[in-house]
């Protein structure tokens, strides 16, 4: 892994700043025209969000839309979103981080901003991204979920008062969690030559006790259920700048699925952003085969499952063959699988046995 | 602080392991003298439960029951406890953790234990506790939740490959973990002369940006929602053991007191435990008197939230004037406040204004 220069970090934060500067220029400019001030932005509409096979993840079609504050129902929105790039832009230029809901209490205190509720704040922060073509958590804005990572990779902080600190990040065996200073850290080296995903803090746990690490010579991330989109961005760094396959182990659910699908293929949420899908990721198990070939002890999938798996038989980034295979296999066992339902073999089944097998083939 | 010998941790362990083998021998004992083996333990119905107001916490009552293998009702629950007991002395003996759900699904691999659904493990895990007196984290079985902490304390790790190293909880500006390395790592070593408790992680990230852990002279904890039990340990042992003062900081709704409350009284469902609570902790905000004083965003109370609010009033823990008062100025209000509400007067007003008159009164 080749050494990034230190100040990488800064030169992303003054480009994002320089580029909210930009969009309040815009404004500027269009007022001292005499003009209504408005904005030109990607529709995020349900008919213009389409599967990109190319791309192999959800994208924006060509569909513009103008939101001018002439227009009286535009005042409002259009309001709120300058609002929040001038609010971003502060917390880039003071070096701080915020989440959504903060935004939301932070928008409470100005007498002209007005939100019914934080969905209608958190919308208009999707906008934003729209608009200057980023990820929230590149003007600062993260969302409250942790996730974790382990094992041998080195990092230089880039956060106020840690620049230049490094930290390897098997110094804590709890594993370290992936918070605005983990996702600005420039990645220094490591030795590992893959990827491990898990979704559940056990089975992490479990990993981390069994010096899966070592024994497989991998990165093991924890995403905590559904991926923030912070850890997304990291495990896109990790295939994409640094060349280690992703290997992601989910309990056999269609919800577990999911979380490898959205890893893999990202969301229609997010369809207006790149840099946060692994299109060459593995979702290595619990398969439904899986249930057959290791007798697992199964539960009965619930009525809300079965749902959700003809959801996703539909569901274009599903369209593959081994995909539709495994989702068939679900709905005709009618029984899903936990992680830990490999713990009937013993604790370190997993890693003795389990994982070598799935990894080699 | 004074320095511990270094093999308290391996004194702990070993302790816990011969406890788990005295178990094993009195019931081969009673076999041995032919009779059918039974234990003894303090009985868990509600009836037996009562709150102690030397103790400052609910604890289990003089009643005691026999648990008999004569008797056709108790093979089952006397024989899932001894399982349980042999499956926690090997996690003591092979210095392995695992977690409530890795044990029900062990369980599932024996050929003789059977269990309807976790809720009957977790059920004879507490059983387990209460026959040994005992926390499940001493005999190795973990939650599944993660909270975190912040600042300037050094801890030496006693897990296996990492004895005597040590860490500064400063070294990751996210917040390090609580897991079961950190939560049988021997504290070594502080300056920080109080503890301060935070229900959110937002807020948690809040004060670590604005270095609230170095302008209070603090140590920071995030007990993401209801705290874990090894989070309450983390805390009575800095109260207890270091003499640390400790303030807890949660959303201004019923929800958020009671956050407080268990960590400064305990739960019921700890009845059986010590060590779990921090009578002299301080619970500063947010009050309802808080949110008329700063004039703060609210929501209205829900119905649920009032149901809450009624039950707390009557709850043993709750009756100091101090909780009734802030009790029925929710009430009263008819209107909560969360932690970000404070973000309405710019994201470093809580550390600049609000903790500082708090700490102070």
């Amino acid at each position: 892994m080749s050494k990034k220069p230190m100040n990488e970090a800064e030169r992303r934060r003054l480009a994002m700043e320089q580029s909210l500067t930009q969009l309040g220029n815009l404004i500027y400019e269009q007022i001292n025209n005499h003009e209504f001030p408005w904005i030109h932005m990607q529709s995020r509409s349900i008919d213009n969000i389409m599967y990109d096979p190319e791309e192999r993840q959800y994208v924006l079609g060509p569909r513009m839309i103008r939101r001018h504050s002439r227009n009286i129902r535009h005042i409002r929105p259009f309001t709120q979103l300058i609002w929040t790039a001038w609010f971003s832009k502060e917390l880039v230029r003071q070096r701080k981080t915020s989440t959504l809901r903060e935004v939301y209490y932070s928008a409470r205190g100005q007498r002209d901003i007005e939100y019914n509720d934080q969905t209608e704040s958190d919308n208009i922060i999707t906008d934003l991204e729209v608009a200057l073509n980023r990820a929230r958590e590149d003007f600062h804005i993260f969302p409250e979920e942790r996730s974790a990572i382990f094992g041998d990779l080195t990092i230089e902080y880039t956060v106020p008062g840690y620049e230049g600190r490094r930290m390897n990040l098997t110094d804590h065996p709890d594993g370290v969690m992936i918070g605005p200073a983990l996702t600005s850290s420039e990645f220094v080296d490591t030795s590992a030559d893959k990827v491990l995903v898990i979704e559940k803090g056990a089975m992490f746990t479990r990993l981390v006790e069994e010096k899966a690490h070592e024994r497989f010579n991998a990165i093991l991330i924890h995403t905590a259920g559904q991926s923030p989109r912070s850890t997304r961005g990291i495990i896109n760094r990790l295939a994409h700048d640094h060349g280690l396959p992703v290997y992601v182990f989910t309990d056999g659910d269609p919800w577990g699925v999911h979380i490898a699908m959205v890893i893999i293929s990202g969301s229609a949420n997010a369809a207006h952003l790149r840099g946060l899908t692994t299109p060459d990721a593995k979702w290595i198990g619990v398969w439904g085969s899986d249930i057959i070939d290791y007798k697992l002890p199964t539960e009965p999938l619930t009525d809300f499952d079965v749902k959700r798996l003809k959801e996703l038989k539909d569901d274009p980034r599903y369209k593959d063959e081994i995909w539709q295979r495994e989702l068939d296999i679900f709905m005709k066992l009618g029984q899903k699988a936990e992680l830990e339902a490999f713990s009937r073999y013993g604790l370190t089944y997993i890693v003795d046995e389990y994982l070598p097998a799935k990894l080699e083939s």
